[in-house]
């Protein structure tokens, strides 16, 4: 992707939480900010990161102040912050100085996680450099961690005090990452009604080409979600709209033992949400046609891979939103796609309803 | 002590707090209750209590709803939580559930934590089972969590949903935990005044003798801080006169290698910081020997303790509260007994004052 010059072009978004407003901006040059900081901020920075912008990010690395993380889940297991906490004290960090987290959803959960308890609470500041937390996880609250085996069984609703996006780190993402973010991106456009997919599709291919129409992008779908997470900023109601998609997409990257990005296997997810509505005639053809025509861009570089369906049913039924018996899924229920939560027997129609979905799309279905 | 029927006598207690408002009830007979409640409550219970009261919490114990803790600083420390929450995990613990705490202050931290963060916060319930925790902190909201050999350097602030207190479990109290948490009593009463302080002095005896009269004072101790944590429930400004005789009393148990239950060290905390008042002026001999008679009473036993000066002085140093080179200490400013915050040196003369409050005191001082 070329540079581009956002921050006079896009505003700030303020977002109301328990924690009062926070902030998030669109900046061109994260750098100078960073290496500028005072003696008050200590920084948790992706090791992938730390490597690729050592040259920009050079007064940060020199001074003792920082811990480097690899991004993987491991390194987001409760097992490992009494090594973080350890080291931070060690270096120097005090109730009054602020965390800043430098990375993707990884580092952001350690960081937000570390913010939330170590002195009962302290500040802490983002700087997302993947797509998926720049347009999607930054705001909203959550941390998400890992413990005794169990994936983000743990976690706090703590936002950033302040948020500052560079699209500039989108440059080195690997492809798939980029799509990743985008299948986050369609999920909350299609959450916003037809209107607002139908002109996501007709953009699609100038997101995916022009930073400056990324950009704007990332905004539309931090506006939009703000508007769901401030009315329901606990996960308690009208948010799980926001898994729209999940269902499915978690039960995907399970299947393909997290071979395919989690971003992707939402928008897998979507377009599965989507062909069930329509099998059921919530939607018209029109409208799944539209749907799904941006849902296949987004996924056709992940068709092919291996699905293993017994994998795929398991986890479906162990989907934290089921009631009972009964699969929760988040679908368009009508023309306008509205997004609602549906509870579906588990049967052998739905079972086949998934492997047949997989088969007719590419994927390699194993029993 | 006696038996006792309080629950027609005193009053339920609503504290407000970020999470809305919690009561404290005081109640006669809290097993019926803890063996008749629902699937959804899971039980948190301190060893100890768990072994005097096999027969009372038969029920509890029989189902596999609960988790046995120990309740010493180690089963504290950060690196014991993956445990807890597996054993949670596999004994079927869901978001919708309820944390139900039996016990002192390290189960109340270790329920606290666990309920700040599974499943980024559930529901919890307190019976809090010594004198410290039922007069002091049951209620507040914080929890205080060790890691990376620090005590109680992380934790939150979340108040449990309803705390029950039962005087009944004071019975099984050695008389060292008893005067503990009258220490912290007399800490509250000194806070709200010379006239509630003295009116203390002149009931010490029947508090420590009658259970009814302990049960009021309890709840006059929880009613003074109440006043407190409303106003400032995140321990930004006024809480601080809570940590009136803590600057001396932590000195104190480290000085003592913890051989002084908190309360006691708390209590000769506030001995000595009524001595440095008297000593500078603030107050007057009338109101001192007030004072010093109240907490002289709640310490005797503890006199003779050996206290290794080095240790106790460079715990002076390190204390949170101080500025700079400055030691902050919470003192009486006048015979009001306003309690506030004051600076001083720790000079020569402070170190000289605090040796010789302990050998006059009849502590046994090493260098």
């Amino acid at each position: 992707m070329v540079g581009l010059q956002v921050s006079n072009i896009l505003p700030e978004i303020s977002i109301k939480s328990h924690r009062g407003l926070y902030k998030t901006q669109f900046i061109d040059d994260p750098f100078t900010q960073l290496n500028n900081y005072g003696a008050d901020k200590y920084f948790i920075i992706d090791k992938n990161i730390s490597e690729i912008y050592k040259n920009e990010l050079a007064s940060v690395l020199k001074n003792p102040r920082h811990i480097i993380i690899e991004a993987n889940e491991r390194n987001k297991d409760l097992d490992c912050f009494s090594g973080y906490i350890g080291k931070l004290s060690e270096i120097g960090v005090k109730r009054d100085h602020t965390l800043v987290a430098i990375g993707g959803g990884v580092i952001q959960d350690i960081t937000c996680f570390i913010a939330s308890t170590l002195f009962r609470g302290m500040k802490w500041v983002f700087y997302p450099t993947t797509l998926l937390a720049q347009a999607d996880s930054c705001i909203g609250s959550k941390s998400s961690i890992n413990v005794a085996g169990v994936k983000n069984l743990m976690g706090t609703f703590t936002p950033p005090n302040e948020i500052f996006i560079a699209t500039r780190f989108l440059k080195t993402l690997a492809p798939q990452d980029v799509l990743s973010g985008v299948g986050e991106m369609i999920k909350v456009h299609g959450i916003a009604g037809i209107n607002r997919l139908s002109e996501m599709n007709t953009d699609y291919e100038r997101i995916i080409n022009d930073s400056n129409v990324m950009a704007e992008y990332i905004h539309k779908s931090l506006l939009i979600k703000k508007e769901i997470i401030e009315v329901d900023e606990f996960d308690t109601g009208i948010r799980n709209v926001m898994n729209y998609g999940h269902t499915f997409g978690h039960a995907v990257e399970s299947a393909t033992d997290y071979g395919i990005p989690h971003g992707i296997a939402v928008t897998i997810g979507q377009a599965m949400a989507c062909s069930y509505a329509y099998k059921k005639g919530f939607i018209s053809s029109g409208v799944f046609n539209l749907a799904n025509s941006l849902l296949l861009k987004n996924f056709s570089t992940s068709r092919e891979t291996k699905i293993q369906m017994s994998i795929f049913l398991s986890a479906i039924k162990k989907d934290k939103k089921n009631v009972g018996s009964q699969v929760a899924i988040i679908i368009p229920t009508n023309d306008q796609f509205k997004i609602e939560k549906r509870l579906v027997d588990a049967d052998e129609s739905f079972i086949q309803f998934c492997r047949t979905y997989f088969v007719e799309n590419g994927f390699k279905v194993y029993e």
